[in-house]
């Protein structure tokens, strides 16, 4: 009888073996062949989600999307203040704890798509542009601001403040981070 | 008779093909050999400045800080309103048109050394208190700031609108990008 596979919790092992060989080898160290090590499975196994280096990152880093994207979508369940939901949000982006490493993997992604100048848009920004345009099309951001430039301020504060937690240069806690990004917040909201 | 060699233009050609082979092909591809390529001189040339690829890659980062450096100093010398000479400092770190570089080879710099979990304090972020300590003792700040909070939210606005312009998500222009820091600036100056 063939062994039975949980594809998912599969995909899942690999997924986090792989981001583990990126944040500690980097891109130059991750392989199928390393990555396969890491999670304790054969080549064939690991093969199936890729083959390329190009794949494997492509992999990570869809891995990286996925579950901020989850998270996400689970402050959007609960019933909450526009403003609240929006600060929710925000922090999904900022590496505490286990988010730590997704970061890590997204730098190693964009370093390694501005050699290769294949950096397309976006998908956090897209979604940024996005959630303003809705909270101004409903009437919860004051008249007078410029949105593009809200949008892009409040998108390079938010991704700042990761990068710089994610060097160690901030000494801030969750709390104080919170409460310089809700101040940003509290600026354009009416 | 020996050839007479400037060092200083040597040093430069040097560094300025590092980042050339970091930007193209990442610390991956960047080795003595390729640069000395790059560079178009002996390898023995090249090992005079580096051997190793992490000797490589803090040769190419110091570059970047003496440059970026250079350049505030610059500002330094220019009388002018001390908001002003805040604005052109920071505006230093945008990478436009040239400093498109400098900022690539940081990025590969900084995911080196979390990768090797060596990174140490940030030059740049101790540049910023120092900046923003005397702007404060001078009492061109207003009174009731919390100029450790003002400091990292500075930072991290000057640093996100960085990363984002070279992953080019930001359309806005330089005078834009000015107008953008120059409103934060307003907020906490007297």
């Amino acid at each position: 009888m063939p062994k039975i596979v949980n594809h998912e919790e599969r995909k899942t092992l690999i997924a986090k073996s792989t981001w583990n060989v990126i944040a500690r080898d980097g891109l130059e160290g991750a392989s199928v062949r390393s990555i396969a090590k890491e999670a304790n499975l054969s080549l064939g196994a690991v093969r199936h989600y890729f083959n390329t280096q190009e794949e494997l990152l492509e992999f990570a880093m869809g891995l990286v999307e996925e579950k901020v994207t989850e998270r996400i979508m689970e402050h959007t369940k609960q019933p909450q203040p526009p403003k609240q939901l929006a600060l929710n949000m925000l922090m999904e982006f900022i590496p505490i704890g286990d988010r730590t490493i997704e970061m890590q993997v997204w730098l190693e992604y964009i370093s390694y798509k501005l050699r290769k100048k294949e950096l397309e848009e976006d998908s956090v920004h897209q979604g940024m542009v996005s959630m303003m345009r809705k909270l101004n099309e409903s009437g919860f951001l004051k008249k007078d601001i410029d949105l593009e430039e809200e949008t892009v301020h409040l998108h390079a504060l938010v991704d700042g403040l990761a990068l710089h937690i994610l060097m160690g240069i901030v000494k801030l806690d969750e709390k104080r981070i919170r409460a310089l990004i809700a101040r940003e917040l509290d600026r354009i909201f009416t």
